[in-house]
């Protein structure tokens, strides 16, 4: 049971001028299941990619990469779920290699202005003849209004599509930004077994696209955890078709840009919070907000100490307020010269703990009510300066364990 | 259901001379349990320790620092399980030294000269008076044969005592060692919710017994993990008394200190792995063996990356041999220019992966048989160098969520 997150009105996904979807049940893994998608992207797009640093990450990856370097133009994603065609070799990339020549010749491309995605099981050989009979099906479907079918069709433990979309203004002309994710376990910083495509009308010079790209990464996937695993497959995209009437950002200077990054990031925010809402197994939706750091990159390393400390989250999950762990999972952060002493912990509207210690006024009918809540914000002071980092995670059930132990059968 | 593991024989727990240990029903927790443990040390022992690098060390841990600083010699350990003193601020500085100051006069030592240690909840009060009133009880149950009780008094999810001796030859005479550990989760590098006491009738100059206790932890508590959480209150004791018939060690170039240095990691790393066995929920028992390093340090991070994902550790729950997760996790450890063609990796006798991918030999049922095994060996060679690591864990069940999110009720 997702969090707080229902499937969205596939209405209020809009088209993005420039791009097509369309998908295939191409039975990868399992029959009957939408499995492929190709999106087709118009000429002249800019394009910009963030991939996982997984040092075994996956052929198609590796193949993004290249073939982002090669730099003629991306004219099409292909996505395809149930295998992820990873630890797979030589073989592996002639695979994702052979995806890409096959779309390229059926869309009347180069190979190279193919991108591919696989996502799935990890040291098993793609099952490549199998998806390449599935394009034609998936390109026979392409069209601008199908972002609820290609949300779909990228599902893999997922309970929900997740898919979002805004308007804005940009210097007095709309432009659009829909984009559609997938991800449901091993999310973690520098993000996993996630895939996320966010697709825009507005231009934008290709050369300023790839900061645009990991900024918005930054402020949304790299900001998650379900389970501090990261995948070999991860993968952020985004897409500029710029076929809107606004005129292409062209300098870095262009006021422009930094609304066109913030709403980009907003919907992969959107997308990355989705994605820990319908975390494997969770049944809370966590807010970690640590404060008063000396850097950004220590109050990061205490949120994700958190986020990440079993105890914590199976007593999340128990709502039970052993609130204890937190600042134990504090004091695991690696921070050597922190004073406990100048700690302070808040959940939601409860002090909790005061300089290191239980607040006076704390009582433990308080921690259990806020305990019991879907959603709860841990705010922790650290009292060493003015650096602050926000990350979102989720409860360990039993479900995930059950998902995670199950995944293959 | 430990994992290969029943409680000790308790005539095979050979008495310490110079050592009696006695304890207490005191109701910290809950009625009818043994929860205080007292041991009594003679005049003139050596005594080291080395504690948690949790920051946010419980009250108890900062007492035993400053007492085996003051170095006016170790009289008495304190234990009580059913709280951990941590996270309690100053009154919890307060209780700690009230325990010490209270069985100093009972034994008619020095407060200084009492290490005290608790294990449980974090974050409410010690409740001091209970653990007061015990300590008459524990003191008369003194005796020198009470190593299997003293185990049985500190367990907290312990489902098995953990105690274990050793006779050896020192330079033609006899000594003895015999420890006793708890711990069932939140076990990792530096230890956590982990006790542990060794005590040898051995002789050493007390200058050189902490650098032996290090070496000791490092081939051993240091060694495993369950959960990747690091407690607030890990220590680790060891007690030379020098009452055998053996000369005492005054030399670092004395040859039967690399012997009794041996004997006691030998008798930390058999508890060690009996904490592992009576991990939380645990169904398996996983040796980690990482080769070909370039450094330790790096084959020590690689063995933890694999030992800390859920992902592989819900599939050993599984007995799924869904191994690319291994390889996942190995690209995880942060080793920037780590080539996965190199890497190989074998379970017990089967070789799973060759040069990074599915070896061609492999097939699943192999991996199937080896994955349904109560122990396994995991066998990652890097390719880099000659240096090699090694951590011992176990999987992730759904009784670890059990546990946890049911500890405190």
């Amino acid at each position: 049971m997702p969090v707080n997150l229902t499937a969205p009105d596939p209405a209020s996904l809009a088209p993005v001028a420039g791009v097509e979807l369309g998908w295939a049940e191409a039975g990868i893994r399992k029959a009957n299941r939408k499995d492929v998608l190709v999106m087709r992207i118009a000429p002249g797009a800019s394009v910009a990619g963030v991939f996982t640093k997984n040092r075994f990450c996956a052929a198609p990856v590796q193949v993004c990469r290249a073939h982002l370097n090669v730099g003629r133009g991306v004219r099409a994603l292909v996505v395809n779920t149930g295998n992820a065609n990873a630890g797979t070799g030589e073989a592996g990339l002639a695979d994702a290699h052979r995806t890409c020549v096959e779309t390229a010749r059926l869309l009347g491309c180069d190979s190279t202005q193919v991108l591919p995605f696989s996502t799935g099981v990890i040291m098993e050989p793609l099952p490549v003849e199998r998806l390449i009979a599935g394009l034609p099906q998936a390109i026979g479907r392409l069209a601008p209004d199908h972002w609820y079918q290609a949300a779909e069709s990228i599902m893999t433990t997922d309970t929900v599509p997740k898919a979002a979309s805004r308007r804005i203004d940009l210097g007095g002309h709309a432009v659009t930004i829909t984009g559609i994710a997938k991800g449901a376990g091993m999310i973690r910083p520098n993000m996993a077994t996630m895939l996320g495509f966010i697709a825009t009308d507005a231009g934008i010079d290709p050369a300023l696209l790839p900061r645009l790209t990991r900024l918005a990464a930054e402020q949304s996937f790299n900001r998650i955890t379900v389970d501090g695993d990261t995948s070999t497959n991860d993968s952020f995209v985004v897409i500029a078709t710029g076929r809107s009437s606004a005129q292409r950002i062209e300098s870095i200077n262009d006021p422009r840009l930094a609304r066109l990054n913030e709403a980009v990031a907003a919907v992969a925010r959107e997308l990355a919070q989705a994605i820990v809402r319908d975390g494997e197994g969770a049944t809370k939706f966590i807010e970690i907000a640590v404060e008063g750091a000396a850097t950004e990159d220590e109050a990061t390393r205490v949120a994700y100490s958190i986020a990440h400390s079993p105890l914590v989250k199976t007593a999340f999950f128990a709502s039970d307020p052993n609130l204890g762990r937190i600042l134990a999972a504090v004091g695991n952060a690696g921070i050597d010269d922190l004073d406990p002493g100048r700690v302070q912990l808040y959940l939601n509207d409860v002090w909790v703990a005061q300089d290191g210690g239980r607040h006076p006024a704390y009582r433990e009918e308080d921690g259990r009510r806020v305990m019991q809540a879907a959603e709860i914000v841990v705010r922790v002071v650290l009292g060493r300066g003015e650096a602050r980092a926000t990350v979102w995670t989720c409860d360990l059930s039993h479900e995930y364990v059950s998902i995670n132990a199950d995944y293959r059968s």
